[in-house]
């Protein structure tokens, strides 16, 4: 057996077991978890120092670099990023009835863990704690492969937790590293769809395309978030100028940032002064419509089919429209199935807004900001999907269950 | 834009609208559908004709012969297939709240369709209309890749499904029949991963491992029905009996038919005599263990490897276990997490194998023969998922559907 077929094969028969804990019995490894992160703080910034190191050797990007920095602070985040999880309802076992056969047979539904959840990141060390404690929590074993610029880290991290493990007797492969980053590893792994059930990539697009394509195992996809806000005509326009500003200036680099303003024509004189002086203010580029590009300076001028660009900088593109369909079609024809926002005072154009526009997140007078795992109430964010099959949106605990049919009788056959 | 394209493109640009439709204008539309088919019958029949002489022309086995076969009768089982299909709740904007937030958003979940859906299966006519109306009421397009055998029925179906979308100026995409039976269109329809969200193969295993390895779009996978029913020390002896000969020989060529019977030994002694009578004077051809051989005339002995077979006929295979837990253990080993049944009076028990067995239906004392959408109360069945990604079970509405986020604020932005 392979290296790689062998952790799959022991994570497969560990969950086996963690699918049978009890919700209390799981939160006391859990809170195991987060006592020994905080009391492990030096060897884990000790193996932290040798990736930075290598980091700079190899002249990593600072922004990169940032992300790979273990700090007391950072250690402290993500012990208590576990203790969120511990307060989260525990999905497993949870049962809902379907109701009962006029032959008397009752028919239920209990949630199941999924198996074995394999995460394929980049230079982030935190994920190891994270998806190792949501996969924990929902009764899945977990198979971490992160870049190698964070191998040490991640494995430092890893062997306290599995130190918690074996204090409970519990085999240690439910929380399993891929120790070697070499990519034909990777393609290795992909393959295991015997013993893996789910991968979740996280990255850019590159990766997440990748991995569909070579994955013989089921991959949650999330490509890009190229979210709108829409200021309807009977939007509180004070409201629309902050949703705007928070969504494009409060975070760039983000897949729920703001790339796109769409303004019905009936307030467009009275708001986009306000937008294009706000967002001039912050140093925002502006790409627009002919009708809009007259309101800002030094605007660029986007034809028709121009728009739909992820910036993940300080961009955006502006969109007057007719009225709310041309709304609707907008979105439909530029948007990514991540999030959408609608700023407006009446509430059923915000009800037709939620209903119409086919989008994982769609909001009414929120910032798309808030379209992350931990702002929803789902604790860490495990990913967000942008398409529909099993998840759609920030995946939470319960988007690592599934649902098995229970049915009950009391002897009766088929005629 | 090749003709597949085509299809794809334009069932996704349909399934928009229909998206959109109320609960009761779809219900009407799927009453006219009803009756249209009983108005038609003369069409359809003599449609069916012609597949019914090429089938003859070609030798076809006189099984399959016999499932392309229509007659008034089971046309008239279509349409009550479609007005059971009415009565359904209709999963599609239902909402469940998922709390507020400290900050005062409010955060839901509401049902939509997920857009399309494509069927590629074998020689099964009324396929056309179960899932032609199933997806319907879940507001998704659909597209129906039958086998050539059945196309003239197909075509025939479809053509009178169309001319009541027609009377409700409903796009007739939304139930699209491929014309061209062709093995390369296929394959192009796998590849239209941009305007199908999901592909639900229902034949052999061959036909569905060609649809997995090759498909860009996800596939529901089923792959085969090891059924067992396990006979606890607790059972109620005439009640498992019952279930055995029942899931055993009521239909054998079905994946929900018993494969396998596994007795605890405390009561074998008695039950199995009982049992080795009953299915022998069945004519059912039996596979034991070592320790059951003996209780039947010309048992096959089965080594511990041999088990897990499919037999899809009269023959079975029989295993004595020490006890629960080795009867957990054997049914993690050789089955398809399908349908696994026990038959036993102690709640406890039943209640333990219904959290500890890895199956899509775990049944306590029913028969095996109830896994099925129909038998379920899911109405006509779409199909059935042995794999836990989106679906896992017998298939009904809600698994045609997917959960976006609703987020509803007053302003709020993010810190």
């Amino acid at each position: 057996m392979s290296l790689i077929t062998e952790i799959a094969h022991n994570a497969a028969q560990a969950a086996k077991t963690l699918a049978l804990l009890s919700t209390p019995q799981k939160d006391a490894v859990l809170r195991g978890m987060a006592g020994a992160l905080r009391a492990s703080m030096d060897e884990i910034i000790r193996a932290n120092q040798q990736d930075l190191e290598a980091a700079r050797e190899n002249q990593l990007p600072a922004a990169m670099v940032d992300r790979l920095t273990l700090t007391p602070e950072r250690i402290e985040d993500m012990a208590q990023g576990i203790e969120t999880i511990i307060e989260l309802p525990d999905p497993v076992g949870t049962t809902r009835e379907l109701g009962s056969r006029p032959n008397g047979i009752e028919i239920r539904k209990m949630r199941v863990p999924l198996g074995v959840v394999c995460m394929i990141y980049e230079a982030r060390p935190n994920v190891t704690a994270d998806a190792g404690a949501l996969c924990f929590k929902s009764g899945n074993g977990v198979i971490l492969r992160g870049g190698k610029e964070a191998l040490q880290s991640s494995l430092a991290i890893a062997k306290v937790l599995h130190g918690v493990l074996e204090t409970h007797s519990l085999p240690t492969a439910l929380i399993s590293v891929i120790p070697d980053p070499d990519r034909s590893l990777m393609m290795e792994l992909m393959q295991q769809k015997d013993y893996i059930d789910l991968i979740i990539p996280r990255g850019g697009e590159g990766l997440i395309q990748f991995v569909t394509q070579n994955s013989t195992v089921p991959v949650i996809q999330h490509f890009k978030g190229v979210c709108h806000l829409y200021v309807d005509k009977d939007a509180d326009l004070d409201k629309a100028l902050q949703l705007l500003l928070n969504g494009k200036t409060q975070r760039t680099g983000v897949c729920n940032a703001l790339e796109g303003l769409i303004v019905h024509q009936d307030i467009a004189e009275q708001f986009l002064p306000q937008a294009a002086q706000a967002l001039q203010q912050r140093g925002v580029k502006i790409n627009a419509d002919q009708a809009s590009a007259g309101y800002f300076d030094n605007a660029t001028v986007l034809s028709d089919d121009a728009f739909g660009e992820e910036y993940l900088s300080l961009e955006i593109a502006v969109k007057q429209v007719a009225d709310f369909s041309a709304a609707v079609a907008h979105i439909d024809r530029f948007g990514s199935h991540h999030t959408e926002v609608i700023c407006t005072q009446d509430m059923q154009t915000a009800e037709l807004f939620q209903r119409s526009v086919d989008a994982s997140v769609v909001m009414v007078n929120a910032s798309s900001r808030f379209s992350d795992g931990g702002q929803l109430g789902l604790g860490a964010e495990i990913g967000i999907a942008t398409t529909k099959l099993h998840a759609y949106g920030p995946m939470g605990l319960e988007s690592l269950t599934t649902e098995k049919y229970l049915v009950n009788g009391e002897g009766q056959i088929r005629d």
